[in-house]
């Protein structure tokens, strides 16, 4: 897995002082821009100039321990399927003070040309090189999702 | 379930038009605020007056159509599971113009006492009265989850 | 003017418990979202299919009060000039609770057509019509900016 | 000037593809939590510990040239101004591509203990010492702001 570090800011917390329980799909998304860096252009290439995306079909999240401001999140992003048009990315959060895990979370996604239709597409190859690089088990396998 | 209208806004949608895969659990956040909004000065009052909240322990997410801009999503928001200090909120997101599924989201938390340290309560009477009156099958259960 | 009622929602405010400074923003862009709505389609009609947008050149903002997780916001929307490519919003957010005033914003634009490349183009009637109905003087102008 | 270096994310950009003007000033706080980060604790724990904020009097945004998905801001940040309970940050954004000027703003805080009530103290020594080594010019002086 590919480690992205990040810092708890102030905007992600909330007025009980954790962090908000819909940001860490956005921490996660920043770990896949991390993720997916090695792509020539960076994922923003895939993006803009490409038009290719990666929409969402399916998410589940465990929250294990809240994150705090002050905290700094360590988040280890890997891949447990890859399918021929589709693929599942897998995060494990970790507290960097004492290495104790946060959340678990499996983000399943298609890929597509982005444009006024979305149209699936096989998974392109440098994407899928990057991804067969970091394989990781499914770590809700053992409930049986 | 209670129906919650919410026009998709500009902020909420990004690069490629439809609303950001992260967004939904905001969105869920406020169809949970007018789910509550029966308490006695609403679920605000219950965070800030009375320092209890309802930290997630899992979430899961099935998107099933993109929202666009200029959309209205209908958010019925319902309860599956009610435990002595613990519930489940479902939420089922349908889009206006057509009343086609959207998106499935069931959310799990705990109910707490904010403060310094996080302390699990017995469901106070008032959140279980609104839930009881919302029963909602669980929409995972076929897939065993 | 016409007025936005908007509840103060947790996402809205920060670990201090009130709206976070930079959350002004993102509520007077609902409060515009609200004052176009008179358009045909709308405000999002505008932008995704006309293509036209109104991006900010400049924008002032005077934090009066703190806004607070169960307070309402009233933002009064109206329109300080109205130039041949250009306009200035102004937003004056007033507590429902006691009428006092919050914030005053004023918020510079212009009319361009969204595509690879941004291009100014003169106000289209439809957007003239609206803004010269609710004209508003400038909130900053005493301070000569 | 301390300068913060912050790629843009797919998260900061609207359907038009460009960072929203609204996200600017959450921009400008996470250069503000680098500026303070020498502080004991770092910025967190001013807020977190020692229950000391800075909530916004007011701001003033000159938008220059739009920031894309792939583009890096630059936030070069100074004190333009410190007083006896408040100071003045400023914040110039510019473009790592080219070096050319993205934004430039101007933020006005007090310096308060954040408790039920919000009451100014004078600006501890260490926040006061930091902003002393980063002294700039006020870039709106010129327009007689």
């Amino acid at each position: 897995m590919l480690t992205y570090r990040r810092p708890v800011r102030f905007e992600d917390v909330d007025a009980a002082g954790i962090v908000f329980f819909a940001r860490y799909l956005n921490l996660c998304h920043e770990a896949m821009e991390a993720f997916f860096a090695g792509l020539k252009g960076g994922y923003s290439h895939l993006i803009m100039q490409r038009h290719i995306g990666l929409p969402a079909v399916a998410a589940q999240i465990a929250y294990i321990a809240p994150l705090r401001y002050g905290d700094v999140a360590l988040i280890d992003t890997g891949v447990s399927h890859i399918g021929k048009t589709s693929c599942t990315l897998v995060y494990r959060f970790r507290n960097e003070h004492n290495g104790a895990p946060v959340a678990t979370i499996r983000h399943s996604c298609v890929v597509c040309v982005l444009s006024e239709t979305i149209q699936k597409i096989a998974v392109p190859d440098d994407l899928r090189a990057i991804m067969e690089a970091h394989r990781t088990p499914d770590p809700f396998a053992a409930t049986a999702v």
